[in-house]
């Protein structure tokens, strides 16, 4: 054990940890969820710190020895040295300072390492006279949950858009395949299954494009505005440097925001975000809800597509087959909409000239990306992707149902309609055999009328 | 009584009443909440009416003397006639069809007086055949739904524009209020009152961008999809001469979405709507949260702004007036949010080829936008436009604390900042008595470095 | 008009109104939903009103002649008149001052004009001095918040107990009606109907109970505690008699709370009466989900009930009808949910001394009570009532599927299971017809094991 | 490796691992969150398997030899060893069926080590005809999760009772502290702080007796009702037995519910339950924001009591603590009352005979369970404990400001009341000054009237 000091007293800390006194601390106040600060967000509070160290001694501020020691520290870290370290809980009181000294302490250690001292001599680099030199919590902690955010956003945009694709080829591949569309949950007219496929597509391509918007919106960062967003104490030079230097580092276009009291202050960009991965799930869900249907049964459901088997689905009913990957993203879904009700309570919550609640809107926000960004890959490749069209099953459905006399009503005539459906309802003959029983078309004819362009499309056949 | 006959049978309705069996049974049906259909989807229902009858007489669809009553009844709703007709309770089963039907039927009944029938004589003009020619409930209701929220919309934008210039103008106003700025509610470092009103506008210009662009979402219909998107029964020169007459008539940018049967059953858009609404009333509950902070007290709170007195307070302290506007707006914020809810919860339980749940999302979307219509002026003129500043309170908090002690610890030193604290806690005198009295500077020196410029903007003292 | 004058200055009132200046200046301050508050929350005031009028006759605080005046005036009220005059909106700033003040001045104005004076002449009857004696809104608003959630709970747990026995008796109706139960939406194993019937009456047997202990929660009131629970200027014995008249006038076995700072500020008890509300709306969705499942097709879905028909269910396709009740119920039930948002975020926000967002929570609690008390009557009386089993479809359902193989294979032995499977699969036919045509069992023997008592309840062929 | 058999076809499994193919399969699938399974649903899946181990060799069901294998392998997992191998994601698909193979798994390789066996050996002891015997996902799931919860609530509940027991210390410490009340933030009259403490104690011993009762709740099980309740394929002697062995090896008296379908398919319990946890967090959120305002400042806000310093609060604010423990609580409420709503929507999407999504339903229940248990005694032990109170702040607020007019009017008068506020408004002299200077009472007389048990309780001195 080693003895370290701070504002309330002194305390042991473990003579290997390269975090200090602060840390210990706040793993104690912050025993709550027992997962710690996303890895993402170290490595964008860790940039930050590499930033702000080449920024100081640009500047001038920070000697070139000390600050060299600091950006290799970070250097270290960002290549995946360390991340034992970094330990404090996700869910932190004190708007993010804990997470902040944490990052600061492990990279003041290390570089006191590299430059020949002890962990604890802070005399040589000093968590917050160096490694935090010009920065605050309250401008360092917002602007490394934004660049986090941009990060685990990317793979999710990307995995939205191999979605609509894996729709689209789907839409391409049951373009032909017609079958009954239903409306609350009624038989109604034909459609294809392609259509299907295709309208959850045209969905999932809004997402896609509010996703890809999402990411300007956080792109505005408070970095130099220190506590409040005043910049009080830190000078201009280094503002002006800072934010290129981060950008350079991160090759995200960050822009400094005109008004850093307000990135400082408001949390309304992640309520907005959140929004939009809510819409996404909503979505998600219906897909999935969809899906669940028509592969219900397959023998006493609706049974028009069958799934990939993706595994044994019953401990008691061994050829069971379960849909237990949309089942999966359906709880993704209600995750993410609960996590949105977490981010919006906390972005509400913010006081004056701090949100201190950023804290647990980092954690669920992180969540909702993570859990897309794994989630629909596997809802791709393992459900998506190996979909089987159940092409006589759909059929059955419309020509066993009133779906295929709505649309040849206005052929038949209103009279003849009636009939069938009356000759439906009593034998359960299907609608062809009817048709072709009573001489009213002919196999051809009928078959002519059952085309998915003709069926699945605006009338063409009237004069107007 | 007449007698109307429909599927189930037959019925009797009010002989004075414009509307049909079909509304007489969705009230029976729907006695849910007691609130009608929203006069602005009235109106949206109405419009789409004339237009399809405006089509359908344009491709030969619609005998003339009926399309022109039709379109004369329409006309004389739309300028207020009959509104008492439209019955149906907003919260209803059915997707729609009985605001759909409702509409179809007081058309129908006002166009059959127009040629000089009885109410109920439906051979003359009929409320499907020919008020509903070429329409579904799923085309025509979710388009109605999009016309009247962008039309609620619109006037929301603006207060939100007027609500950032009314903050705009405080933050002028008050630009040389220098005050305590905190965080986590202690005692932080300076800012201006002007710039806490500054924050505020930014985030409040970002909800009207959001809002503006929403717009933009809600532009997309499917008219013309009929009863799945498909267009069956809708001949291809009304799908496209429908949209014409609708932008015509509506001045609404509308376009037909190129696969109508996306928003037959996806009600992501209005999620996302619902979702930028739930920003803006995070960004609402903030500042009012912010405001009853501010004009706390005013003898045992902050107390550094004085709101307009609204009315009297208390039944039982004469004097207490209370911040009741912001008091409203924090439950207007909570109300969204909560509709948000409803909305989400309804748009991810579509089912294949529609949502059956419509009706909520409208009721619940309308409900948020009248809200805000309704309380954003009030927020404006009786809370925002007459808040008074403090500005001795504000100066005695700085002075009388380590705030005004953290901006000038950097010229002061750190010993003396210490000594200075020290006094502040044991003696409670003011940091200037105690600066003063000590020599440390003068009254002129200490007056310059506390002008706004200098205490609440980045540091230009330092030589970096 | 007439012109009244409060702590603000004066105001013109309509000369025929009964409220008075505060009542006007609360609506233009509250011009937010348009609803007024509730009906029964109105009545909640006014019974407390008399019951304060003549505790403080009995305790010789109020001159008899003017007690008997507000007494009698809230007589006319309680028996219906006057109510036209309570018009400030339910959603208000000031912890429901407004909806008191309004109160205090109509009925302060009828008991005036009973004595023979004009509206407005005050110094008869004060609505403060007088009908608000010893009170607060602070212990007058929650009070009758109470009342009126109790009063409109009661019809409300009754419903429950209707659906419970609606559901049992369909549960007993359909106990023979084998069929086949689905797990994750697949085949499963046997199951009646009637067992269906009766999960659901479980749940809704949990929820009447609920409701019932509910009523419990709501009976603690602070009457007596003045501004903020410490009773300040209220007498003792005006304290002690109020709860008993109150509890004589509502017939309610209403209970003054030991600490009565407690209900003034803490609003969790709403929360959980809510939150139960809401249990209670996620099972009546499952059974609105379930009942539109089964009852889906006719011909292309389940199809397994028939939900009697409410209304022509298309606009479009003649012959369909649709779901429309369940479909109501459904949205109830998001509505139920959302409110219960609204109530949470509400009540999470009282700050020290007060909830000043009461308003916000009684208008959500009412609406959720109403909403159930409207839609549960007609969810038993036009759907669940009227709902007809499809025994040839279920029957037909369990003969085609694995589902009757998994409850015989234990009697056939696992390879003539695997064996019919197989020709299931490939061919389609019946398990019945194949068992029958390979003669492994004749058909009264396969009968008798068809019988509802054998397959739906636990196994006691085994020697175990 | 070793290669396993399933349903699907074959895989290779680590040859060390004691799961197996499905868990080899499940872990492929779900990839969702990387967090296994609750530790506390593990030990519960495990104690029934060990129950029906010995059910099942008690009704001669099971070779003794095989079920003291497995039960020994059970044991052994239960005094902790294993652990490791329990890997399935806890937001699964499939109703929990990848977690009870897991368990199966696990438990059948060991217990086939302990006979002698090669892990994979199947036909020494299998996963489902031995482990698994008489048992379905779909009754062992539920009931472990009950016991689960049963178990994570215990402490939870202790937790608040020491809570309550905290704030009553405080009451009791500081009930002779007078100080201003506030409602609406507005100044308003005279508490003790000790009342304070005593309100928010009260509203804290609702929670405690509603979460005591809430394991009622939990107690009815459907174990014996295998895939859909209805017992199919489980002896009556198994079900009868089973209970009785697992309510003696979990000593928690569970019961078996009268109608096993009901618990497979209605997760209503679980809403309840979360109900009442998210009003706790309610009543958590409102206590920590009040703290927060009450200790705001110390110079610039309310001051009234000081927090415990948990940690510096501040990187660039050197003497800066915040009240960081409260922050934290305000984050578990928010993240409560968000997984609250992962729940609503998980339990209202249960189909037919079964909820899919109980995997979820877990995870936020065993979190909001955990969250509570981690939080309650850091806020008790390092917040409520150490709170000391600003006695002279507090008199002080009291004295300088119209909340000690407000309990004085009644004794001075109305005429000196107005003068002695108009004095304070104008001078900022203190109330006691003013009247002491006035000569309108003695410093004795006035102290007399200042007593806590006067100002802070009904008034005594009128003659009523």
């Amino acid at each position: 054990m080693r003895t370290e000091h701070d504002l309330l007293g002194q305390r042991d800390v473990p003579v290997d940890a390269y975090y200090g006194i602060h840390t210990v601390r706040a793993r104690e106040n912050f025993s709550i969820t027992g997962i710690p600060i996303h890895k993402e967000l170290v490595e964008a509070l860790v940039v930050i710190k590499k930033a702000a160290a080449l920024t100081n001694i640009s500047i001038g501020a920070l000697d070139a020895k000390k600050g060299e020691a600091i950006t290799a520290a970070c250097d270290e870290i960002l290549t995946g040295a360390l991340r034992s370290q970094f330990v404090v809980d996700c869910m932190q009181g004190g708007a993010g300072t804990s997470a902040n000294m944490n990052v600061n302490e492990v990279i003041a250690n290390r570089a006191i390492e590299r430059l020949g001292g002890q962990k604890g001599d802070y005399h040589l680099i000093h968590p917050l006279d160096h490694v935090n030199l010009h920065q605050s919590t309250n401008d360092v902690f917002p602007t490394a949950v934004r660049i986090a955010a941009i990060r685990l956003l990317k793979p999710v945009t990307e995995s939205f858009a191999n979605l609509q694709s894996a729709l689209q080829e789907k839409e391409e591949e049951f373009s032909r395949v017609i079958k009954a569309g239903r409306t609350q949950l009624q038989d109604a007219v034909p459609v294809t299954l392609g259509q299907e496929f295709g309208a959850w597509a045209q969905a999932i391509s809004r997402d896609r494009w509010r996703l890809y918007k999402a990411e300007e919106r956080l792109r505005q960062v408070n970095i130099g505005g220190t506590a409040v967003g005043t910049g009080l104490n830190a000078p201009r030079s280094y503002i002006f440097t800072m934010i290129e230097k981060l950008r350079d580092l991160t090759g995200i276009s960050l822009a400094r925001t005109d008004y850093m009291m307000d990135p400082t202050q408001n949390c309304d960009v992640f309520v907005e975000v959140s929004g939009l991965l809510k819409t996404a799930a909503v979505n998600l869900s219906k897909i999935a809800n969809d899906l669940r249907l028509l592969s219900s049964g397959p023998y006493t459901g609706i049974g028009e597509i069958t799934l990939p088997a993706a595994q044994a689905g019953s401990s008691i009913m061994p050829g069971k087959v379960n849909p237990v990957i949309p089942e999966a993203v359906n709880q993704v879904a209600f995750q993410i909409i609960a996590n949105d009700t977490a981010i919006t309570l906390a972005a509400m919550s913010g006081q004056l000239e701090l949100n201190a609640f950023l804290p647990v809107i980092a954690k669920n926000l992180f969540e909702e990306l993570n859990l897309l960004d794994h989630t629909l890959p596997i809802f791709i490749k393992r459900c998506i992707e190996g979909i089987t069209a159940n092409t006589q099953t759909c059929r059955e459905h419309l020509e066993n149902s009133t779906v295929m006399l709505t649309a040849l009503t206005p052929i038949l005539g209103y009279d003849k309609g009636t009939e069938a459906a009356l000759i439906l309802k009593e034998t359960g003959q299907s609608i062809r055999d009817i048709i072709l029983e009573k001489n009213w078309m002919t196999a051809a004819e009928l078959e002519a009328l059952l085309k998915p362009e003709r069926l699945t499309s605006p009338n063409t056949d009237k004069k107007h």
